[in-house]
């Protein structure tokens, strides 16, 4: 959820003066029309670090929409009137009519966030609020409420750098509320939200995640996102809401994915001695006896001409032939098509002491299949939770699970493509579908931030590579598998 | 789900023999369409207690079914192939195409029932099993796969029968898999599955009982179902899976609803007695301090003219008007009418110490909102289960719930109609509505009979009473609530 939540995005004052009045212009007419024809009601559920801005945002929502039509629900610990009644019934009794729009803070999320935080909810107590709220959210979704959940990110720093100016400020009381997200709970709150994130990010009601180191970029993806969930509310109800924005006034979101650092090489000498060491590593953490409990799968990733196939071939050669499997991943059989989804990987899943490694993956349904709409938008939206879900039930099971993004630069792909074009025996690696693509770089990048951003799990966790140099890139993938392998063992 | 399970359902020979070849027929022919057309995989999943004729039932279907597209895929414990790989790995190797039937022995419940009528599994860890399992099932649900999921329901009795007559005749292996929901579990196996069906009974994926006393009514309503739910397969792509029949070859399904017994009658003299005892017992459990720590709510549905008005005044008057509340539910006004549906009822929930009575309830929307066609299949479809989540969350917290059908027969709603024409004060009580409905007595009994089935759950059950005799209906009403309560404080 959150690998590219604390990049430097960033709006500069000149961009968001430009911006300024397209985004008031939008955001009120989508508020109007919803408002005159009533489709939905909506809700905006605000949560996020503690310093990140969010009563700053909500302020200027306040500014930019017609006040007459909106809520603010805050929720503190429960007066005497909600004591008195079942924890859901605050939420209920405020819930806002049709055309509508509430905001919502301190939400039905607070109670167990914080009470994972400090310790006094088990796992299981909490899974068991987040099914309650899945439901709850499911039925609001049926019901035809447009629930936006929207996450408010900041790095540790930031927080720290913000909450010390508040509080020279004099500003306390209003937020001590909100401490257990304070910088002592940094990293747990972040841990948690990541696991409230994977549990209730549903295709119905995803989580949004606002990058808020800069107020500027904050708002204006803010206000766009909701622009866009009642406009899609208006013109195709049957859509799921919207994700992030990608680009607002003509910046580009900057994903996990764009941020990889490309500069790493390594030379030959250095690359020799270090593809045999890790190899002879690799080959002796898959031949100790404790691995015939476990399993290895790795996904292989990544732009076109990146070096997926050379990668993995560094991979397999410290392996034995009898206990490995490369699956490369194409379009799908009749057999498969036949099938939900996800069956053409559990059919080709390693038994324990094995290992399989994936040339493409089931990944390929939130990239190729969402860029080239092969997907609609609901199925490659629910494919995130399914496929969450799928990589637990592996990881579960004792399944060791790796998998790489192998990135290059555009300019770097298109030198790849020359030269397999002039090179005989690579020429059939290059098709006129490699071209297509090309055309469509920055759309597969958003997909690929998407994608990080929103399957990178604790239990399964993205690892970024940047193969414009392959060497480091070889070495940079065996030592992940070797060090993951480690921790499993 | 099972108030009407073991009720005696009955087909004899001569009405099954003359159904046999129109439901032969038709479903061969759904079958076929579905080959031909592949709008969907269809998975008829088997479970339920031991020695009520699976085996039979199913081979029946192979008989009646072009078999060539049927699979038959039976679970019991995981073989080596299985056992190396995660739990759900056997089920997606096996899922059939689309086109194809798989009928399935030992599915995914098996292990997390099995587990919990043992006690080896907690209750959070069950309720985390059901979660990933309604997760599977969505999946499944989203990707057209048609899931029908079969609880094959006996009483005690019968089992017992059957499982001595099969032990005489030498069957013994191959029914030690299913031993535990034998004889001796029998009540725990129930209770169990009431649970299951409470966390997996979804729109998507609803659990259909077949009454299995009799095996001509249990095949002919597999079968019947069966066929329903291809045929909407093709015809209605989005509506969700049917539930079990309620008319087969002219034979009604009994319900828990129709097998009321109507005869208990009090005498003037008696009642009188009684009255006095049992409202003064409920005055004076409402008055202990304990009580503050609680609260009442009470749901009166039932036939028109039943008496619902009439009996909740004896309960009022036992009461101190500071503390309860009536609440008549007619048509939703238009505040309501912009909000999600329960919500009409979440701002009449009482605070702790106090007491509500509804005069009609949340059950309008699975008896006249789906009779009279005001809310879409799909959606009291899942009012079932938010009803049921609803009253969990009520009771999770202290508020002790009695629901209460209050039963007439047909010719005494007559009379009583005819003598409310005849009495001046009494004239305003008849409506136009009154006489509409009751032109569908038959489709008001059938979403009755579904309603106790999909909602009586241990926490909320179902209070079914007759109110043939005002005076009987009356006491029985207050003593259930005097016994609930009495249990709660």
């Amino acid at each position: 959820m959150f690998q590219s939540a604390t990049l430097p995005q960033k709006l500069d004052k000149a961009t968001f003066a430009a911006l300024e009045p397209d985004l008031r212009r939008d955001l009120l007419a989508a508020q109007l029309e919803i408002i005159e024809k009533k489709p939905v009601s909506t809700i905006v559920l605000v949560a996020g670090i503690d310093g990140a801005g969010k009563g700053a945002a909500i302020a200027r929502l306040y500014e930019w929409m017609d006040p007459r039509h909106l809520l603010c629900n805050a929720y503190g610990e429960p007066g005497e009137e909600e004591r008195l009644r079942p924890p859901f019934w605050r939420y209920w009794r405020d819930l806002p009519a049709k055309g509508q729009t509430a905001i919502v803070f301190g939400s039905w999320y607070q109670a167990p966030m914080r009470a994972r935080i400090d310790g006094s909810l088990s796992v299981d107590g909490f899974e068991r609020q987040m099914a309650a709220i899945v439901r709850f959210e499911q039925m609001l979704a049926s019901e035809g409420v447009l629930l936006l959940k929207f996450w408010f990110a900041l790095s540790r720093e930031t927080q720290k750098k913000r909450l010390k100016a508040l509080k020279a400020r004099g500003a306390t009381a209003r937020h001590v509320l909100d401490e257990w997200t304070g910088v002592k709970n940094h990293d747990k709150a972040r841990a948690v939200a990541e696991q409230v994130a994977l549990h209730t990010s549903t295709a119905f009601a995803p989580w949004v995640v606002l990058p808020s180191e800069d107020a500027q970029y904050r708002d204006a993806a803010l206000a766009q996102t909701v622009t866009a969930a009642m406009r899609k509310a208006l013109d195709a109800p049957d859509a799921p809401p919207p994700a992030a924005p990608a680009v607002i006034g003509g910046v580009k979101r900057i994903s996990a994915v764009d941020a990889i650092d490309l500069s790493p090489a390594l030379a030959e000498d250095a690359y020799e001695a270090e593809l045999t060491r890790w190899q002879g590593r690799l080959a002796a953490l898959v031949d100790r006896k404790a691995f015939r409990d476990i399993a290895l799968v790795c996904a292989f990733q990544g732009n076109d001409a990146a070096g997926k196939g050379g990668t993995i071939r560094r991979v397999t050669r410290a392996l034995d032939p009898r206990f490995y499997k490369v699956h490369p991943i194409a379009a799908p059989s009749d057999e498969e098509r036949a099938r939900p989804y996800l069956w053409r990987f559990w059919r080709r899943m390693p038994r324990k002491g094995h290992v399989a490694l994936f040339d493409r993956s089931w990944y390929e349904r939130v990239l190729v299949e969402r860029v080239e709409g092969f997907a609609r938008e609901a199925d490659w939206m629910r494919a995130y939770n399914e496929i969450n879900a799928f990589e637990a039930e592996l990881t579960d099971f004792g399944i060791v699970l790796c998998k790489f993004w192998l990135a290059v630069s555009a300019d770097e792909q298109l030198a790849r493509f020359k030269a397999r074009e002039e090179t005989d025996y690579k020429r059939h690696k290059l098709t006129d579908d490699d071209w297509r693509n090309r055309l469509k770089w920055d759309q597969y990048a958003v997909a690929a931030g998407d994608m990080v951003d929103r399957t990178s799990t604790a239990y399964a966790p993205w690892t970024l590579v940047s193969s414009q140099d392959k060497r480091h890139a070889r070495i940079a993938v065996l030592k992940a598998i070797c060090k993951r392998l480690e921790k499993a063992l």
